[in-house]
């Protein structure tokens, strides 16, 4: 095999069989000697002071072995930026939402730490709590943190060209208000932190799924005042992302204040309904917006008035509300634009990073209103986007160039593929046929931006070691990281130990989020094997007496192409560089190129690359509606995934298959349900995550768009395509009701009261 | 703080604290999760053929999980050589000593696994056994080995000049034949070895004591049949070496059959007794030995004729017979040499590698006679000490030239801090003064030949990870790696976080043996260092101005040299590399000019660089002996060691500190008992270990030679002093008794014989 012929192949993922058969190694696998169990107090309020707590009665516990409360830590307030730090990790001077972290306790196991939560008494002064983001923003409303009075997180404001100009020249405009739920991530693996602090040497040891040990540590070393090179973020595998693993959790904090109280390791794991409650959720949308388009379909305008509900902290802050913009003027060309979004706060639970964030929101509203426009000037929906989408080259209104897009190529063969356009037999209920696109920003730096750095090295006995910072939540960046290594270096997959997400073995990764896995970390990783495989063609080219150029590794050896009988092995290379003083080991560095200003809020001053590159997606969905009942059937979901070049095409068919699941349980059941600020539906079941048996027939396809910047022109593969499932589910609704659905999931009873006139 | 400031100061061990605190973790304060618990099936006979082994009735007992016997693993022999391999970690044929191993369980605690050892009938054909090594090489003793007609294990035969003319030309000639005891390396931490192996990805990992991981690791691929990439020997804190550690053991590969048979983690832990017993020992000696001198003291011949007791397998074979004359060359200058080895097999425990490994013993015999020939001649054994040895530049008949010698400064300067010569005062006993000399070979690749490779990384958020294969016994290795790092670097040595002895993550090493941690690890570290410094000088100087030469790094920061302003964060600068695409990350390598025939059997043929350099020390002991009881007081120990230069005095004087207390527990104590094969004294009172209470007050001086191709000149600091202490006490016994003893340990026994006239 020479270089790209490992690649490109549909090979097993080096996790499989482990995986499979429960060998693999997540963090509540983890057992320390000497390890105690940790809970944690949370608040019964959704707005409260907190007078005193009396811990006296749980200390005395037996089994018990420490309580710590907010006073017990360096009182540094938490937050994604330095200048949105918003919230305790365990609450000083209020408590926020239901579920806000108050105290926590570390015993010898875990029946006995939950015991003591009961024995500690908190005095909360209640206070008027505002649970609807509208009301929030009113003058009078309960004001939740002292700097926002007027309750207002974050705000984004853009605007381009000329919005009344326009409206005047356009054929048709839409005006539309959509709603969109709360929702959680569900990752399979429920949050746990295992922290072990070593009073010796001062250093803490941590584990927990995450998207990016470096960017844990970072925030743990802030919080907790310990220089960052004593914190040390370890390997453990990780049931599921989706970007809601990205910020400090309350209960690495706690674990880690109760491992350096006790001295001991402690792990906290929470529960499901934990999970559900306490961990960041997506933000539900409240957004009015407005799209015109000439006669041929052109798009002349857009408006959009967004109000998200952040609950209560920052979290992500203005990223939420800014990313949508910065991903759907790379899908269509947008001539004029007015974007307003606002981020309340409430005494809701905390909303954060979600698969889509703020995108799947966006593009529902965008591809609902352009489906409109499309059916209004009687133009084919298929026609109306290719009309509208930004090909290769061009350049956004907010400055970033398109570097590659296989979009037009995503949305004709999804088309092909699903038949559309052609006549398909009636069903008993109504029928409909849906289209719409995605996209998503390739390698945006959200937490470092310092790249990528990766590291590779020959060992004489056999086998390399690869060093990369990035995280695998489940998707199998660990098995491309080995891929492309092995690829590049002409030995078996297997031959090749990963360490990776590592603080202390591993060089700096931003981390896995903003798809930046493939296009950044991978990117490293394949130059550290390129520099490496320099190293071993210069050895090879002495002992076979051929030039660099004219030698290929492969199978364990060097070989002179079309003279296989020349050739020498690799590992005989590698010891003959070691005995000249020449140890065979490669580094490899990949930043993207981004330029931007960062001011969000002056209109007309986000300017520059934002985004490595883009990532596009189409799919085409077909829906039978049961007019009775108001039950949705998918009869067949197609999608094509732009994903520059598929590493392993088996892997990239594996998160095509997950984008359709996804978008199919945002367009049809997940959804958070509130009271009061009281999260509800906090199982898998009542919440409405879909089940194998939700999952329809699907076709999932490949778009190979090669990216001048990616590896191997690689770009990512689970986020473009999702993105378009979603509104194409809803417009494929809308063609059956002949009204379009204003609100997300669209239930059976959202069905019929629409089929009713009622929304 | 400039390069070469933080070096050559005593700062305090990185692992201190840890190890003070009880924090440390060993190997057998690691618990897995599901780990068993291992024991091993031992012979009780010195000699007997297998002809059965019956574990059905272990196999069946209540929290049994597996058995294994010598027909469970891959049948191949075990040896330090491929051409010495001769044992069977689990006996398929025979067994060879009291001791070894049978068969091995698997349980799900330690009692009930020995409680399953109890259930094992193994029938047995006693067979005929040797136990004294003159009795095994002649005609008709019991064979051991079927390759071995002659019990012959190895031999070394070396003849340089003309011994007969050397004799002839002698104004003295003195000839003895000498004993020295089978020893134990006492190693504090019991023997302990932990397998995890991963049936999902057939790797398995190891934990034990080890003086290498890479040298386990090999030993383990060739042994278990797994391919070195898929045995991964991890680090843990070790409780000693000594040379005891170096080869795979019985235990590890136990564990890791078992661990292969049940795909749970085993744990086996020896008990003292054990450790006693299976672990290897310090070759015993008897040896005839003469030599000559001219009148004015110069040596000119010399003839041995050395016999050891290699017990029941190979071991270290022919290396612990060819290593004593390669460091005794290069101490004294010899014209004319006959020197002859035999290792022979007896049905005793296995002997290998022990600190001062074969060393200690022919300096002993060496320096006695020196010492008689010197009393003879009239001549003060200081001066005929300066009168023979070698200097710097010289090259040995084998020709290894050394590369720079302090024996001269250490024999002066002990001398004069010992007062030697000066009248002291009468003591009620009878008072002796002895002066003794050592040396070492340095950087010997006794496992890998490729030499050691560092790398070192420095991470955005301040720190760097330094990564080493080499390991720390307890020696203090780890902290010296971090600080040659620091003083490279301008870092606090606490921002350094140390990856070390690690078969995945740390590149090849070749091991904590033939004294190469710092000369050779140590050096790669030190290059690794300088190749991170260039790139960080290389940003500064952009950013500075100025030239790379003219910028310290110092206290984090890099600066111009007399103006102390201009300066910059180091870390700014490892961001700003970042930022370029060039991570700061060093790379170094160090193999030690090494070229030689390896012909230690024809006579002749044993030619060129033997080691990388030599070490030296000298020691004078002055000792009162009780005439009525025989006891022997040690009234005084001064030492010098040569260790090139000391990166960290305080280490230094504690390996100094060692090397006196372990050459007076040879000289005075220690001493394994044997009958019949059987060892007793298998306690460390009973094996007669000094304790605080028998190590004398103490003066030890560090000798800088600066060696020029050590780090920072640094070669070795805890084998050549020690060396000299055993026969520098045993002179002072004879100084003080008037005739020489003749074995060792020298015991009040035998200080009885002596005055009596009876050997």
């Amino acid at each position: 095999m020479a270089i790209g012929t490992l690649v490109g192949r549909g090979v097993p993922r080096i996790d499989a069989a482990g995986k499979a058969q429960g060998a693999a190694r997540f963090t509540d696998d983890i057992q320390l000697p000497h390890m105690l169990h940790g809970a944690i107090l949370r608040s019964p309020h959704p707005h409260a002071r907190i007078r005193a707590i009396d811990v006296s009665r749980a200390v005395s516990l037996k089994g018990v072995r420490a309580v710590v409360t907010g006073r017990d830590g360096p009182g540094e307030k938490y937050g994604v930026f330095p200048h949105s730090r918003d919230q305790y990790l365990l609450a000083l001077d209020k408590v926020r939402y239901v579920g806000d972290e108050v105290a926590a306790v570390a015993a010898v196991d875990r029946d006995t730490a939950e015991e003591a939560l009961g024995l500690i008494r908190v005095e909360y002064e209640v206070l008027p709590a505002v649970f609807d983001p509208a009301a929030a923003l009113k003058e009078g409303a309960p004001v939740l943190h002292d700097h926002a009075p007027d309750n207002v997180s974050a705000t984004v404001g853009l605007d381009f060209g000329d919005l009344e100009g326009a409206w005047k020249g356009s054929a048709a405009v839409l005006e539309e208000t959509f709603d969109l739920a709360a929702l959680s991530h569900c990752q399979l693996e429920p949050y746990v932190s295992l922290a072990s602090y070593d009073p010796a040497t001062g250093q803490l040891d941590m584990w927990m799924p995450h998207q990016s040990p470096f960017t844990k540590q970072k925030g743990l070393s802030n919080t907790l005042g310990i220089p960052p090179h004593k914190v040390r973020v370890l390997k453990a595998q990780i049931g599921g992302g989706f970007g809601g693993r990205s910020e400090v959790s309350p209960a690495d904090y706690c674990a880690a204040l109760l491992s350096m109280k006790t001295g001991k390791p402690v792990k906290i794991r929470y529960s499901r309904e934990e999970t559900f409650t306490v961990t960041r959720q997506k933000h539900p949308w409240h957004a009015r917006v407005k799209l015109g388009a000439d006669a041929r379909g052109v798009v002349t305008g857009f408006e959009a008035d967004i109000l998200v509900d952040g609950g209560a902290y920052n979290s992500t802050g203005q990223i939420a509300i800014s990313v949508p913009y910065a991903t759907i003027e790379a899908t269509y060309r947008i001539p004029n634009v007015r974007y307003r979004a606002t981020r309340a706060y409430t005494n809701n639970s905390i909303r954060g990073a979600m698969k889509g964030h703020g995108i799947n929101q966006i593009y529902y509203v965008f591809e609902t209103l352009l489906d409109g426009l499309a059916r209004e000037l009687g133009i084919d929906p298929v026609e109306m986007r290719l009309r509208n989408i930004m090909n290769t080259g061009e350049t956004t209104n907010s400055g970033s160039t398109v570097t590659s897009s296989g979009l037009r190529e995503a949305i004709e063969r999804s088309a092909a593929a699903a038949g559309y356009g052609k006549t398909k037999p009636a069903g008993r209920g109504l029928r409909g046929v849906g289209v719409a696109c995605g996209s998503s920003i390739v390698g945006f730096n959200m937490g470092f931006r310092s790249g990528s750095t990766a590291h590779i090295h020959f060992n004489e006995e056999g086998g390399a070691t690869l060093f990369t910072g990035t995280t695998d939540n489940g998707q199998g960046n660990d098995s491309m990281m080995v891929q492309i290594a092995a690829d590049q270096l002409g030995v078996p997959m297997a031959e090749i130990a990963l360490v990776s997400a590592d603080t202390q073995l591993t060089p700096l990764d931003p981390g896995s989020y903003s798809m930046s896995a493939t296009y950044v970390s991978a990117n490293a990783v394949w130059e550290a094997a390129k520099d490496a495989r320099r190293q071993l063609l210069e050895q090879a080219a002495e002992k076979l007496e051929a030039a660099p150029e004219d030698i290929v590794l492969a199978d364990g050896f060097a070989q002179v192409v079309g003279s296989p009988a020349q050739r020498v092995l690799i590992r005989s290379l590698v010891i003959k560089a070691l005995q000249k003083g020449k140890p065979i080991s490669g580094k490899g560095h990949f930043r993207p190129d981004i330029n931007y200003t960062r001011d969000w809020t002056t209109p007309g001053r986000q300017q520059g690359q934002v985004t490595g590159t883009y990532s596009y997606g189409a799919a085409v969905a077909e829906v039978e509606v049961d007019p009775d009942s108001g039950a949705i059937h998918i009869l067949g979901m197609t999608g094509a995934q732009d994903c520059g070049f598929a590493i392993n095409p088996t892997a990239v068919e594996g998160q095509s298959h997950c984008s359709i699941a996804f978008g199919l349980g945002q367009a049809l059941l997940e959804q958070l349900a509130f009271d009061s600020g009281q999260t509800f539906s906090t199982n898998l079941v009542e919440y409405g995550l879909p089940g194998a048996a939700d999952v329809p027939e699907m076709q999932t396809l490949i778009v190979e768009s090669l990216d001048p910047s990616g590896p191997y022109g690689a770009k990512e593969a689970s986020e473009a395509l999702h993105i378009a499932v979603l509104p194409a589910i809803t417009n494929a609704i809308a063609d059956a009701l002949k009204v379009r659905p204003t609100r997300v999931p669209v239930t059976p009873d959202q069905v019929l009261k629409l089929l009713q006139g009622k929304r």
